[in-house]
């Protein structure tokens, strides 16, 4: 099944799954009741908060579970616009993801600075003024593009000028090396955005912000007394798994990035003026944003959809909504050009096979499109 | 094993096992994605929101899945904090669960009212003034007494002078019947309560508080747009099953209250001077919250624990803290006389025998521990 949506979700990792059930069936007890079953629930969850923390290259206690990227985003959001100052702004990026960027506007309102994107997705750094700024908020890899952003010259300037970042990484963790990754920031992993089960993820808070105040969900004392809330252990120790999963598959990332290399070349000649909009920044070795020449991204998908080529038109997140992308109207592209637009995000398991299959797929439907002609767009979808 | 604490989670149901796992492996794709796999997740998860409503005779629209209660009872309580008049306090029993109690002392603040409770654990009521409040929480079942709310009554003052009311109902779904449970509330539920996985949750909306418009995470427009994040429908489905499970042993209740009361006099015999600290008070045929007249809790704990049966000192989301129990103090209690209580929590699978056997274990104990006399309270615990 050549399924090109990962950025979407991913399919299960055997590995998570095994991690799941078993931790479902041994450790299911509540790790913070007082008798020897929860003991065991909670040393495993321990050594899951160790893992990932090695993982990530910081200690165990600035880890924290959560139920995925969102709630996270969102918790961090809420909390920085309670603690900064007055008359400081927030700046974030204009491609961040929604669930920094709908946040963002409701809180900071009026405070917040939207960072412009040059035409190939990548943050016009010269424009931020950290010194202004009490929170930032720029992604370390865009879910439309996989464009990826200044990360740690991001984190070095808000460290300098004392603003809080926070850099979202779900579409970095479980994909590129993740150790050391914007040492003084926030930092959200996403586990089904790499093999690991939904309703799981991580959310690193740098040790400052643990001194003045964070919080996220309150209530128990689970996570440290950051995040309250029974803690979802399997999910958590099938995260880990998929997460140990990825870190072991580094070594392939050259070839992958050869692969994205090479398709793009393949569907560049199957389809004269085709266009890849982040141009020549520099991206994530899963993911391609394309621009057709013609045709709506909805007839693109839905025939490469009969062909078994699962693509999206956009952010999965989105769909529901019939405005155009965000991101690519921050990348100056117009409605039109946004709506010829599909996302193509490949995963561990796809292939270099998986790949050439798609640029001929791609290039097939292409050709089908202008065979039907002006009148095609009128009689089928 | 006969474990005793379902009121801090509950092992997982063989159907909800089950069901995570098909879900898992069949229906992984995001639902909201444009192509046939995520239209077969989406339809599922259209089909999970149906059969959750129906369980509680509500609209399917008014059903949003979370990842469990306390996310629930957070953005319930900041919401409520951003749209109740200027004037208006916000009352809370005193015996609410960390999950209400600690967002709504962050958020009121000064506006604040604590509904006090009587000895028996019971709300008074007669002290609620609903026309001065904007926002009111009791709980459906106390998580440490088992003592019930008076939801439907508290349900129609709310609605009558315009408060909102939130009933955070978690240890009542999946173990007494809920349809039509406080029909103008929010109404909180959690799947491993009852046999499902951690991680999920419902909140039940009403449509009033849609069209002022709530919001929990904020992003996507995931959950009709109430609630952005991926959604995890393998947890879902999961829960489901469990609470389609739970609802077909409804008829097993009457005998269930039964064995709880057989209990009590059992354990009253075998522990002369042994208190059950919500005396007469209606209660959840599955919780007794226990007092001893000697020795701490913890001395008990680990006596029955090594007797292979598992019971609570208490919550488990206060098991990191030394201080007594809120409900506890809330009743009445000294600190002394609650640290000599012991929460149990009875399941689906527990049986008549299993019930005998603890009251047969905890005389045993109570017999052990008196024959240590003072002496043993020092040399060993």
């Amino acid at each position: 099944m050549p399924y090109f949506d990962h950025n979407a979700t991913t399919p299960l990792l055997p590995e998570a799954r095994e991690a799941w059930l078993r931790a479902s069936d041994e450790a299911w007890a509540n790790p913070s009741s007082p008798y020897r079953l929860s003991a065991r629930a909670h040393r495993l969850l321990d050594t899951a908060r160790e893992r990932v923390a090695a993982h990530l290259g910081v200690a165990p206690g600035e880890i924290v579970f959560t139920a995925g990227a969102t709630e996270a985003n969102n918790a961090v959001i809420r909390w920085a616009a309670q603690v900064i100052p007055a008359g400081a702004c927030a700046v974030v990026s204009a491609t961040e993801h929604p669930s920094v960027l709908a946040p963002a506007r409701e809180v900071f309102g009026a405070r917040l600075v939207e960072l412009p994107v040059a035409p190939d997705g990548r943050c016009e750094l010269q424009r931020l003024d950290a010194a202004a700024a009490g929170f930032v908020a720029v992604m370390a890899a865009n879910n439309e593009t996989g464009v990826l952003g200044p990360v740690d010259d991001i984190d070095a300037r808000c460290r300098a000028s004392g603003a809080w970042y926070l850099c979202d990484a779900s579409q970095w963790i479980g994909r590129l090396p993740a150790r050391g990754l914007a040492p003084h920031a926030f930092v959200v992993g996403c586990a089904h955005k790499f093999g690991g089960p939904k309703g799981a993820g991580i959310l690193r808070v740098p040790p400052a912000a643990r001194a003045a105040g964070f919080r996220a969900q309150r209530g128990g004392e689970q996570e440290g007394g950051l995040r309250a809330g029974t803690e979802n252990y399997a999910a958590i120790a099938s995260m880990v798994a998929a997460l140990e999963w990825t870190g072991a598959q580094a070594a392939s990332i050259e070839s992958r990035v050869a692969w994205r290399s090479r398709f793009i070349e393949n569907v560049s000649r199957g389809v004269p003026g085709i266009v890849v909009n982040s141009g020549d920044a520099p991206c994530l070795w899963n993911t391609v944003s394309l621009r057709m020449p013609a045709h709506d991204n909805t007839r693109w998908v839905v025939r490469l959809d009969k062909l078994g080529f699962e693509v999206s038109t956009g952010s999965a997140c989105a769909t529901g909504s019939s405005a155009p992308s965000h991101v690519l109207a921050a990348m100056g592209l117009t409605a039109a050009e946004a709506r010829r637009t599909a996302r193509i995000s490949s995963g561990w398991e796809t292939t270099e096979r998986d790949w050439q299959l798609l640029a001929e797929a791609i290039a097939n439907v292409w050709a089908q499109l202008e065979a039907e002609g002006a009148g095609g767009n009128v009689v089928r979808i």
